[in-house]
């Protein structure tokens, strides 16, 4: 078999067969194939797609190029979420825990976020000792103990992936739809997970624009997750506003710390209950969805979530005195509150403009090596459809970098448009694939 | 500028500018970009198309990429063909010599030949002593002296193309009319040409198939020789059958010598005078184009262009009794006949399969480092539209492989086709573009 005949017959608008593919991922993941006949056969796959059958086996042998967690001797029950990313996602630090308190198996491997903010694991460590470099060994343990455990990626999942997404990431081939699907289904199942939810956001701040590529990638990140014999389901949701009122890393802590104390933002509700759902449709039998619903709502405000994480927390080296006081998460030098200009409805707040102000003030990074302000960020005062008078506070900004605050607040104010009249709230939810 | 924005602009269809163009073409050549960027581009440009603004860019900077072969010091009316390439093309072989007859300056920089046959500079080696390793300074004494001279090619003329062709010959985009076109343009631009024709082939035996892909390659090869200041013109002509009896090299040299005696074969000159009519259409003043081709068969006839050839011959240190003993081009070990298995019209004679046949026989070669066989090769007695009767002997094999014949035989036996009712001649001249 020879590479070059692979990009003809893709280029020429023909699918690969399973023996094909197989050929194409080992030859990527040993180096055999050139990085050149690579990024011409991906970019050839950006023209003439890829089908299911092709996309089911790239996922197959994407997840054979590495090492797999194997959770099977801990349950059949082990559950996964992933989310493709939006501004203020913190939804894994509630699911997390509301997920283990159900039950519900929950193994998370995670990586460092490159971007507007920190990604999880960056959270999770504005947490005072908070430990998220287990060993597989450790992490297993923990899991049995408690049923869930983080930790930053340190096995060799789907090396093959990583290579591809690095070539992508440089020849302007990262939106083809069906490397993406691959990449998240890939990861997912040597992740060792049997239940698989996926939290697949669109909109301003999300790098899917609309809806209808964001179904177009759930439905073949679904039916390939199916072809691999797991539960998977897809949720599908606006990412034009930021997710409830947080953004940053120690302040999302914050905001989820407050959540499972029972002050649960609705937008942030809305998505955790619909993905914990979703898991729990395989592993619970309710008699109705109001039932689960109910279930998950008493496993917040009973208090059992909170000690969940409480838990984690614990016994991850973290203090968990954070929980009742927030100033151990730190806290940023400055402070500046951004007021409104005008008097009226807010329409919408744009949830990129609010992501690049808070690269601006420290809170993300754009490469590997760069260092986070866990402390800077920005809180929300006000989300859509609230009315605001003018000069009322509508955001708050924190940071360490007093030359930014000026420019920082320019974009926050921006982010906001106000209308006259009152707003009707925004379809938050747009579709569930399963 | 970044090229991983050019691959972007290029992937969603957008056109390059000048200067983006500059950019890569420059970036190729020093190696500042990456093999794999090059190849998303070359494979977005695959699926998008270059306008003809793109191309002529691509050829200006590809020009400027390398040396220039300077010959404004001999004179304006420097001429050169290219050939897209076909089986049994000895063209430039007569053309040269019938050029130079007729006081047009023609400086002929060549390759040697990968695939089936040689190359020209190949089939030249067949003559014992003929030196092509001329140093430019020779080169250019001897093009003032005799007003042609051919040499390998060892300037560096358009080093950007090099790279790029190599890359597309490895990642299935050698087949994009713009970069095919800017290759050849940019080549000819480069060995110093004012006035250029080009021979463009199509059919069985040519890496273009169809009159109507030659038709687009041949007019914006000419709009892109035009805008960059050359007179320029194509003739668009079939490659379904060998060109001429021979196929080879020393058996193509002494069909060469036979046409300079006067026993012209019928296709060979209607090719090779049509191309020389095009160039002194740019060089002379004849009142009609039957003026033009009287002047071309005396040229011929009067023995002219066969002193010419000796003359070449002579300076380049070639033995030139090889015009009067063909024993001296050197003679294959072995000869066999292939005779026609029934009566009848041969119809046609598949060329690409003359062309397996010749290569199987040592005629060719596949890397720049192998040696060629040159007394290998095969005579075609008969033609098509010809009568023969059945065990008449239609073809000859020449070859020193032993072990090869009757595989060779076979192939050549299926390469001609046969009719019971009289054949009609074939186009062979599909279309000029000036």
């Amino acid at each position: 078999m020879r590479i070059i005949d692979l990009i003809e017959k893709k280029k020429t608008g023909h699918e690969l067969s399973e023996e094909e593919i197989k050929f194409f991922v080992e030859g990527v993941t040993s180096g055999a194939i050139e990085d050149y006949q690579t990024s011409a056969l991906l970019m050839a796959i950006y023209f003439r797609g890829m089908t299911l059958d092709e996309t089911t086996y790239l996922t197959k042998y994407m997840v054979q190029s590495g090492e797999i967690l194997d959770l099977s001797d801990i349950s059949d029950n082990v559950a996964d979420k992933h989310s493709t990313g939006g501004v203020g996602d913190k939804i894994t630090l509630m699911f997390m825990p509301i997920m283990a308190a159900a039950g519900v198996y929950l193994a998370k491997l995670s990586g460092r976020g490159l971007g507007h903010t920190g990604g999880t694991i960056d959270k999770l460590e504005s947490i005072p000792g908070f430990n998220t470099a287990l060993p597989i060994p450790e992490f297993k343990a923990q899991i049995k103990k408690l049923h869930t455990a983080i930790a930053a990626q340190t096995l060799s999942l789907c090396p093959a992936d990583g290579k591809l997404y690095a070539l992508r990431d440089v020849t302007s081939t990262v939106d083809i739809i069906p490397l993406i699907a691959s990449s998240v289904v890939s990861k997912k199942i040597a992740s060792g997970a049997n239940h698989i939810v996926l939290d697949v956001k669109c909109g301003k701040g999300a790098f899917i624009k609309t809806p209808e590529d964001a179904e177009k990638l759930s439905n073949i990140m679904v039916e390939v997750g199916k072809r691999l014999n797991r539960n998977i389901s897809a949720v599908i949701s606006s990412m034009d506003e930021p997710l409830g009122h947080a953004v940053g890393n120690a302040v999302e802590v914050q905001e989820v710390i407050e959540f499972l104390k029972g002050n649960m933002c609705e937008d942030l509700k809305e998505i955790t209950f619909t993905l914990a759902e979703k898991i729990l449709k395989y592993t619970h039998n309710f008699s109705s969805q109001e039932e689960c619903r109910k279930y998950l709502e008493d496993l917040v405000m009973s208090g059992r979530a909170l000690e969940k994480f409480r838990e984690i927390i614990k016994a991850q080296g973290g203090d968990d005195s954070v929980i009742d006081d927030y100033l151990k998460l730190g806290s940023a030098k400055y402070k500046y509150e951004v007021k409104s200009h005008t008097t009226g409805y807010i329409k919408s707040i744009d949830a990129l403009k609010i992501a690049k102000a808070c690269k601006l003030l420290g809170a993300g990074r754009d490469k590997k090596s760069d260092d986070i302000d866990h402390s800077a960020g920005i809180y929300l005062n006000k989300k859509s459809t609230d009315f605001v008078n003018k000069e009322e506070v509508i955001a708050t900004i924190l940071t360490n970098k007093e030359n930014v605050i000026e420019e920082a607040k320019a974009i926050v104010s921006e982010a906001f448009q106000f209308d006259a009249k009152p707003v009707e709230k925004k379809t938050l939810i747009y579709k569930i694939i399963n």
